[in-house]
């Protein structure tokens, strides 16, 4: 039809998407060495285990799991998750806090709706997920960047946001950060929760990549330092289990989880049930932590390779030293542009993602963001070698 | 927290959700029997096909399963959706005009997020499913509802209501409504196409229940009369596979579905895919076919077992007589109530939900919806009994 005919909504006039889209029909291009998306790597897929579990699952309890479930997710998984917030995230919640979502993205869709009237404002780190950005502009909120550096969000410049605009909403992810890698140090993190209670912000913190530390020591959660219940640790399995399963959590205040079940119910009704008491038998059986055991030596591995290439790349100028994650974040030398470099890098068969898409308002043309976590280490080796004379090629 | 800390957002005002669950809280009471829910049959369910299909699937393809998907749905399952689309529907769509959504309530969602600004006139049958109004009003929609009689929505006041709001949207189940099990007829379908495009509104058709036909031809969908693309069809195989499982679509106008899949995108990103996929095994192998037609004898004794006691019921005005679905929704003599009689009933051992919540406005006291779907043939006979002595204890 002719499209002219259909009004869309006016949410919808900040929803593009279309160049990163692009970007990522070019990264999966047949045969070219892709350093853009976030996918797990191969390795990290436990198939043998899923295909047995998902048998057994259904066949001893198949009439619960294929009828309709409960909106707040699976008993037995809401159940298996609260000693899991605890050893992983020093949370300490109860049954009533923890509502399982659709993949992590669903909670942070789910906290615009319950908290956002266009116009309201939003904060966020800067860089930021792109997904993230994509669903604060379709709850049209006003979106306020705040100062990023090697220890995470600036303590200052958010305490100066929260006190000038007010804010109802933080949108953070203080671990191995997406698409910078840097984690938010201890005492940033005692900050926020603190900052949070005192301008009554709710904070979004998105934690998917926890579980991927592969140096350092474990950091807790803000949400461990949360006395009020301001804090939401959204989090998911995607990254240490299975992204296809689309299985997450939101752990916070009882209120506001409610409500957010609420608007759940008119989207999804509720999470699939297999998918739920899969994750539940992972977390219930400990196989999550042999699994992550398995995963963590090879991404370990991947990062390092990559990180060595980088040390020596004539042109880059910095990058990111994560201690876990998926991610690095480059900046080239002065005066050279990533999105060219992208063009000229496609064409020789590696491609990563620009880095001012990550930037609410552009700019920062030289920084690129880095992924190891989906190719092996020959294609690691060979794709930066790729990078390498992309680069010179612009010089 | 204290709850009134939290400045929520303006659409959570119309979103209480309270009585209603409430009502469905009694229903689930162990020993009661309940016509409350929409909940398939124990014996509808395909437990030892889908413990067989997901093992071998995630065996044979789990690498790409447990990986990221598509927004727009598992390639294979988007194939498969064509022909079944065409056999069932009478709807014959493209690749493009497909879009997999978790369960056919997001696709309502989707297209409400995609068209509604708050105070957009929506309009909807008159009794209309509750989660379609819960939808609505997530997005303050102006709701206006439609009169219908046992042949559907009444198409001049359709029409007049929609000269007089100019609406974006309409929401319709064409076939075995929840809550009256009452069909549109083939004329008003093919009016309600006509309408649609003469006025400019997107219909959302929801037809999940389109399948479990017990008598009667098969009728077209309100989509096979739409030339110029303004019908949406949303579906689910909720209820000929598996509510558990959380699989829909939807099929319609491309341009509309790109915008719809850009939402999806920053929502759950994609539907789970081995969900997606044992759904595709059933329509690329027939065993949709083979497991409705075990099923549909079924149900068809059960709704039979219903309207006989129903039919000889003192207290009870009229009934409506559906050829398929769920639900059969029923008036009592003039000057009893369902909530006092809801009330009775539960302490009997049995419940409905009240007619009224189905309703914008309100009203309609005398007015309720019985499902015969997850009971038993002894249980409906015992269940129609206890209502019967439930009714009589009212006068």
């Amino acid at each position: 039809m002719n499209q002219d005919n259909i009004k869309y909504a006016k949410r919808m006039e900040k929803l593009s998407g279309s160049a990163i889209r692009e970007i990522f029909n070019y990264a999966n291009t047949p045969g070219s060495i892709s350093f853009a998306g976030g996918n797990p790597g191969r390795f990290a897929l436990p198939v043998d285990l899923v295909a047995q579990i998902s048998h057994d699952l259904v066949q001893q309890n198949g009439y619960d799991l294929l009828q309709y479930g409960q909106t707040e997710g699976y008993f037995p998984l809401r159940e298996s998750l609260l000693p899991y917030l605890l050893k992983t995230f020093k949370a300490d919640v109860q049954m009533n806090e923890v509502l399982v979502t659709t993949g992590s993205m669903q909670g942070f869709d789910l906290l615009l709706k319950t908290l956002i009237n266009p116009g309201d404002a939003v904060l966020t780190e800067s860089p930021a997920f792109l997904g993230a950005l994509q669903a604060m502009n379709a709850y049209e909120a006003n979106i306020i960047p705040i100062k990023s550096d090697d220890r995470g969000i600036d303590i200052d410049h958010l305490q100066e946001m929260m006190r000038l605009h007010r804010p109802k909403l933080l949108y953070i992810i203080p671990t191995f950060q997406n698409p910078t890698g840097v984690s938010l140090s201890l005492e940033r993190r005692r900050a926020v929760a603190e900052l949070a209670a005192k301008y009554r912000v709710v904070v979004a913190e998105d934690d998917p990549y926890h579980a991927l530390r592969y140096q350092g020591e474990n950091l807790p959660s803000i949400k461990s330092f949360d006395d009020e219940g301001w804090v939401v640790l959204l989090g998911s399995f995607s990254k240490v289990i299975s992204p296809g399963l689309r299985v997450g959590f939101m752990a916070g205040d009882a209120g506001l989880l409610r409500r957010c079940a609420v608007c759940k119910q008119s989207t999804d009704v509720h999470t699939p049930n297999l998918n739920q008491a899969i994750v539940d038998v992972f977390l219930r059986k400990g196989l999550i932590d042999t699994h992550i055991a398995t995963i963590i030596p090879q991404y370990t591995e991947l990062m390092q390779t990559m990180l060595d290439k980088i040390k020596v790349m004539e042109g880059i100028e910095s990058y990111t030293n994560p201690e876990g994650g998926l991610f690095i974040f480059a900046k080239l030398a002065q005066g050279k542009e990533a999105i060219p470099l992208f063009k000229t890098a496609v064409t020789n068969g590696v491609s990563f993602v620009p880095g001012e898409y990550f930037y609410v308002q552009g700019g920062h043309k030289n920084t690129l963001r880095l992924s190891f976590s989906s190719s092996d280490k020959a294609d690691i080796l060979q794709g930066m070698e790729l990078l390498k004379n992309s680069i010179n090629q612009m010089q």
